[in-house]
């Protein structure tokens, strides 16, 4: 069932206003990382639930208790749950989205004040958070507006899920979601679940998104002196425990990519033909790779790697060492505790519980070969378990038809290199489809400068959720 | 010739006058490396030329020019020559010795203001610069005023030079000991140099010192990416700085502290049986090592392994890693340009100018075999020649009978792993044997807190180094 034209005509009729709402939401600089804009997060939740409200929907602000950040007790900013429709005949969407955002100043580089939405003349929208992710949500609030004004139902029975604690962890989201998903909790009879809170993969074709990858973050620390020591001193008299820590991070991950502690990357089946042509098809080039990256480094000549490199295999990167020296200049300084960092992007079926034991085992096996004094240690700071969702679902066949309908494309089916914890959750919670349906593009800049949203992908994009909805309502 | 009974006994008759002193010149905070503390340099500059005036030594001090120190251009301390006697038929030595200190605040840990002698019930006098090198200097003070007060000439030619910069690298000295060096200069005509700024290898055993380590200090560059990348998006898609860095990293030393660089331990020849002899007589312990680095560490358990390791055979060190995270938590960044600092500790044969392109040559090919698309620099930070003395010249024969004298033991003949670059000028300028004949003792924690000298050490260094003038007088 295609959305109605009365839809789509009032989303273009209503442009200006829905682009001065989103300045509005703009303004509030819901920063949830700082305790001195906390009251802003809660005022955001107040002003979204005021919204949600005056569009019909029945609406409840949870309160998600305490936590503490830097050092300071807070109240957590309280999560919305939106419910609109309950006809048994229809199914029932679950909508997820965020109205916290990053942090923002001038000085970290912004062309124009971060809170005040600027319409530059060539379409965008330029503010912290228009994308990321106060754009999408505004997109739900837009639709539910043209029905409510219209008087008509929605296609589906309708159930939000907004918090303010996205870009800090989704600190009491998990067990919100885990409690609403029981039997007469509030996401009970979820047919499936749309959020829309990521990006497409250029900035030319929409995309809808079945896969994140995991994590695996570890420390190695290795420790032998009492206290630095100099290097004219004892250099070649003590076993050096930068010396033993390099040797064991040159282990790890080869200048190819390949993961080298055994087990890891074998886990991973090799891709079918029908999957390799899903990366063939995908709209992105070595040339975009490279632009993004800012230098011509890519792994690859050949896209298909590349692109598998990000969405379909893991990946392991060393981020750096604590307690070695790392300032400019010279100092002839042997350090007496050295920690590397690293971490593993995981794929299915790799999770932290099966990729820490193999870690863990190799690098005690690697040291004991260096048959060094020094003391060894690894822990694991925090892990996350991938995603991965079937793109021949009718969740995802409603969304192929609705980007067909309003971009007149093929979508293309992306996999992100990173994570959202809340998919997982809502995965595994509800056992139910999980789509990605992103509103913004590639460039957007979501935790950057200039952070913006493309006018078009702000009023295109609530036709394409709008639409979705309908594209639901009936598919088979 | 054996110094003077009235010259010992005078030394142990002013003891408390000499500690006395010691104690005027610790209360001047003469910190080279702080420019709010210059005018203190200068004042300890002043008072010393002083107290060396009013024992008859004809004093010059000598205007070293301006330097830049943090963005501020300030006058350099002068140096202090001086020069009292001028007989053909003595022979002429040349001591060395400087005034400045390291920085020292009482709270980095002190158990007493550093700028206040502190006198301990079991002998130790703490304070900043007691040990390094106010003691050593006020040593040869304490020889003079008892010549100059008994009316004695001393029984060589004395030349001194004494410099306020030697925290802070020296700035200007090299250029007036090669001025001074020529014919017709302050030291024209010096047979002999003697530095008192080093220490005992332990707390029992006094030592000579007849070599020095060099340096070359190199920073390894690797880039690619225009700026830091999120490894969730980049990782397995781009060549990682990081991944290539530590894999060079770890080709340059292997744990048990050989150098993997093919041609640098090779340069060094193999250690006689005579010379392995003089480190099996050291006063020195697999322990001693270990307490003093704080771990049990030693990198053999081979003493005379250990202590050839420091003294006679290059080392590298890994000291750290300039632009990746080094902070504490856990960070997903690929970061974009990372820069790996290590240095090589030199004995001779090697010079910085025959290490430097092996490692130049042996990291660029081990990078060519990486593929990597990422960018690849080396540099020399800085570097020094490493130095060795004739341990039979007359020179030391002086010392180890003077040592015999005073402390009825046979000195400890030992190499330094680290450097005191004057010593080379001083070396290469004059073409004379320089001796290093240290004060104190292996714990007085000269860079550190609670640096001591022990009253012991100041009474009899003074016999020590006033008996090493008389037996230079007389030895073949």
């Amino acid at each position: 069932m295609a959305a109605p034209i009365e839809f789509l005509q009032f989303v273009d009729d209503n442009a200006d206003a829905f682009i001065q709402r989103l300045s509005d939401a703009v303004a509030i600089p819901s920063i949830s990382g700082d305790a001195s804009h906390r009251g802003d997060v809660v005022k955001m939740a107040e002003w979204l639930n005021d919204h949600l409200k005056a569009v019909g929907v029945e609406t409840q602000l949870v309160d998600l208790g305490k936590h503490v950040m830097d050092g300071e007790e807070l109240n957590l900013p309280p999560a919305i749950l939106g419910r609109i429709g309950n006809d048994p005949k229809k199914k029932t969407v679950l909508v997820y989205g965020h109205f916290d955002v990053q942090p923002a100043n001038k000085s970290d580089g912004w062309d124009t004040d971060p809170f005040t939405l600027t319409i530059h003349e060539d379409g965008r929208l330029i503010g912290r958070g228009s994308s990321d992710d106060k754009g999408p949500v505004l997109g739900w609030l837009n639709i539910l507006q043209y029905h409510f004004q219209s008087n008509k139902e929605l296609p589906v029975n309708l159930r939000c899920c907004f918090e303010g604690m996205e870009e800090s962890g989704s600190e009491g989201l998990d067990d919100l979601v885990k409690k609403e998903s029981q039997p007469g909790g509030w996401f009970d009879g979820v047919d499936c679940v749309c959020i829309s809170d990521n990006y497409w993969l250029n900035t030319r074709t929409p995309a809808l998104t079945y896969g994140l990858r995991g994590l695996a973050y570890f420390k190695l620390t290795v420790s032998g002196p009492g206290r630095d020591l100099h290097s004219g001193v004892f250099g070649r008299t003590v076993h050096e425990p930068m010396t033993d820590l390099v040797t064991l991070m040159s282990k790890l991950v080869d200048g190819q990519g390949n993961i080298l502690v055994p087990g890891i990357d074998e886990m991973v089946e090799p891709p079918t033909e029908s999957e390799k042509a899903i990366y063939e098809r995908l709209d992105y080039s070595i040339a975009d790779v490279e632009q993004s990256a800012g230098g011509q480094i890519a792994i690859s000549s050949n896209k298909v790697d590349v692109l598998m490199g990000r969405m379909r295999y893991a990946s392991l990167s060393l981020h750096g060492i604590e307690g070695a020296f790392s300032g400019v200049g010279a100092k002839t300084v042997i350090p007496a505790k050295v920690a590397g960092k690293f971490s593993i992007r995981l794929v299915p079926p790799q999770t932290p519980e099966l990729v820490e034991p193999l870690v863990k085992a190799y690098l005690e096996a690697e040291f004991a070969k260096l048959n060094s004094k020094n003391k060894f240690s690894i822990e694991s700071l925090h892990g996350g378990k991938p995603w991965l969702a079937d793109v021949n679902h009718w969740n995802f066949e409603a969304a192929k038809a609705a980007t067909r309908a309003v971009y007149h494309q093929e979508p293309d089916l992306t996999r992100e290199g990173g994570s959202i914890p809340v998919t997982l959750t809502f995965a595994e919670s509800l056992g139910v489809n999980v789509l990605l349906l992103p509103m913004g593009r590639g460039d957007d800049g979501a935790h950057s400068t200039n952070e913006k949203l493309d006018r078009s992908n702000f009023i295109e994009g609530t036709k394409l959720l709008g639409t979705y909805l309908y594209e639901v309502a009936v598919i088979q």
